[in-house]
Order: structure tokens, then sequence, then C-alpha cells
């Protein structure tokens, strides 16, 4: 059973007030990117990693991988134009069909650790898909209109993040589906297609670096 | 027109590992709970500071005041059963009854900057509520049941933090209905009552320290 992680990074970095995109930004001593693929890397050596970047990138990230000696082995795509079309990219570059489970992962959490992402395999290979999430720590409103809004049971939601891990057949299945606006992350394209979605416990440090003040706080995670 | 604040501080610590309720913890050289007055008396030199603590922690309290040399000036009322009554019990202690302003903050978020409580106190002298809010940065998922749970559109939330700032006239009414469970926040017992929440903008450094590491955060956000 091969296991496989598709390594989405291909944002623009229009949030982070900086020309670099923010998976290219060192964070103690290191592109971002670089520490998530190793932080798959570190989970197991016989995954199979592949990063989906944007062609316009490729130039700079192999600069990126020559000056920090970078030799991790992974398998590059390119980007498409959503990061739905992205994954579908990643996805079509795997030749397997069958009896194999493909995580996806934001290249900009890096502060992915391996309990995580083995419990994320493992209740993938039980239910067939498995979404890592946390509880709300807030309170929650839901706006009905500009005008009113009402406060909602929290415990009855759960934030989402990445690892995001399946079967591999239901996968492709649900990403032959044209592309639409409420495929904001896979599982939505999984769950469009009819499969249940199985939730798994995430963790509070696995944050999806969009701000600088994010960069600080995985300063403070990837230190460890 | 008066304003107040009520700081409610009345957390065990249970989820901290550590036998220091969390407002008492020292970051960067003075508890949480101190940086949170001074955050406050930083915004305005006139306004009128209600700390709301457990009676068992007074003493305690008293002996961190010495020891730091902390003079901020503020009033001290016991705390209740829960946050609704610890609220209610620093809102008793108010004596004004109309045109004044209360707004309710965490002990335990001292990162909390003059911009976003003068925004606060502006809107709820418009509006007559204030509650400051932010948008999710994750996509979210509504837990039907055990089995099943389906994606939700993101943008449709807000997260909700503390200062919440209302019209005393209106805070007084809704206070005094019975304790409800549903009653999670201040927001919540005003819309009880009718009165519709205006939403303001928060920050996502404007957090609630529950955990480790939510201190280690802190420490980065009060050094500057």
């Amino acid at each position: 059973m091969q296991e496989y992680v598709i390594i989405v990074a291909g944002g623009s970095g229009s949030r982070m007030k900086s020309d670099i995109p923010k998976q290219f930004i060192t964070v103690n001593g290191l592109p971002v990117l670089m520490h998530t693929i190793k932080a798959f890397r570190n989970y197991s050596h016989s995954l199979r990693i592949i990063l989906v970047l944007p062609e316009a990138h490729f130039t700079y990230w192999n600069q990126l991988c020559a000056e920090f000696s970078f030799n991790e082995s992974y398998s590059l795509v390119t980007g498409g134009e959503t990061r739905f079309h992205s994954v579908k990219n990643g996805l079509n570059s795997i030749l397997d069909n069958d009896n194999a489970f493909v995580a996806v992962h934001d290249g900009v959490r890096p502060v992915i650790n391996k309990e995580i992402i083995l419990e994320s395999f493992q209740k993938a290979a039980q239910f067939g898909t498995a979404v890592v999430s946390v509880a709300l720590k807030d309170s929650i409103r839901i706006i009905e209109n500009s005008e009113t809004n009402t406060a909602m049971d929290r415990s009855a939601f759960r934030l989402i993040q990445t690892p995001q891990t399946f079967r591999i057949d239901w996968m492709k299945k649900a990403f032959r589906n044209p592309y639409q606006p409420i495929f904001t992350d896979c599982a939505s394209v999984l769950e469009f297609e009819g499969y249940p979605i199985y939730l798994t416990e995430g963790s509070y440090e696995n944050i999806k670096i969009t701000t600088p003040e994010d960069l600080r706080w995985a300063e403070i995670y990837l230190r460890n």
C-alpha cells in the first residue's frame, strides 16, 4: 500500500506585505516549504512526495534548493489556476488507481508533526477519508445579512486544517467533477461526490502561514 | 458619558498544566492580568476599571500586586458561579443606569490594543452594542451527528473575541434574565433580550490564553 502526499504551494504572497511568496520565506534558517517537505519525509522514508508549484516559481525554487543544499527526494508538478486544479495536477501525476492513499497538505503549514500525519493515513485506510480538524476556542456567530447575526453553539463546529487524506480511487473519482467555487478544500470535493468525511484531531500549532505574525509563530514551533 | 470596563478573570487554570491560574502567570516580567489592566488604562485615564476575581484568589492577587508594585487604579469585585454571574456582579457594582457604556473583557486576553478598545466604545455609542470579532482563516465544517459533517461557507461566520461593549441600560436589562447555559458570552445575553449585536473588527493577536503555547504567543506580542 503506497502512501503519497501532494504538497500544494501555489500562493502568490499577496497578503504577506512581502514580494517573496510566503512558502519561500526563511524561518529558522530554512524556507517554510522546505520545513514542510522535511516534516513529511521525517514521517516516512517510503512516502512519495509530490510538490505542486506555479511554473513561474520553478526557477526561484531551484535556486533556493541549490542555496540551501536541499536534497530531499520529491517530484515537482506544475500548479493550476486554482487550488483544485493544482491538486488535480498532482493527482494526475500518480499512476496508481487503487490500493494507495493520498494526503494533501498546504505548503505553508510547516508546523505539522509525525503523529498527526500517521493518524491521517491510518484513519484514511480505515474510513476512506481523514481530514484534520480542531475545536473552536472562541465563540462563533453566523452573519445572516449586513444587519443581523446570531450566536451559534461552537461545539457543533470544527475548523479544518490539512493534511486531508483519501483513498486514491475515491479521490480520483471526485476530482473528475468540473471545478466549482464551493471546492475550497479537498474535503469539499470528496463530499460533493458523496463520500463521508471522517475528521481527525489536529493541533493549534498547525497554522497556515498567511500573515507576517504567523511567521513569528512558526519560528517558535520550528525551533523545537 | 462614563466608560467602564469589567475585566473577568475567573478561570481556574485547569487547562494550563500549571497550578497557577493562567491570568497570574508572568509573561515578559508581569502577570498576564496586569498586562490586561494596563492595556485598558493605556486607552484612557478616565476609564473606570472593575476587576472580577474569585474570592479565593484575592489574597494571592494582593500579594502579586505588592510583589510587582502594581498600582493602577481599579475596583475589585467578587466573581460568581459562572462567567455570567461574574459579569453580573461587576455590573451591579456600577451605580450609573444610563449615559454610560460598559466593555467586558477577558482577563486572559492581554494582547489588546488601544485602537480596538476605542472602536468598541465608539460603535457601542452609535449602535448600543459592539462586539469584537475576526474572520475565519480556516475552512469550517458543521457536525450533524457522530457520523456526518458538512462543509460550510466560512465567510458566513465570525469568531468572537472581547471586548464586548454595551449601553449600560441595555446591559442591565439583559442581565436581569436568569442564567441559561446558552449565555456563553455577553453578546448572547444581550441577543436573548432582543438587542441587535453590532460586530467590530478585532485582531488575530488578541488571543485568549488557554494553553501553555498561547503564553509564548503573548510573549511575542507583549514584547513590542
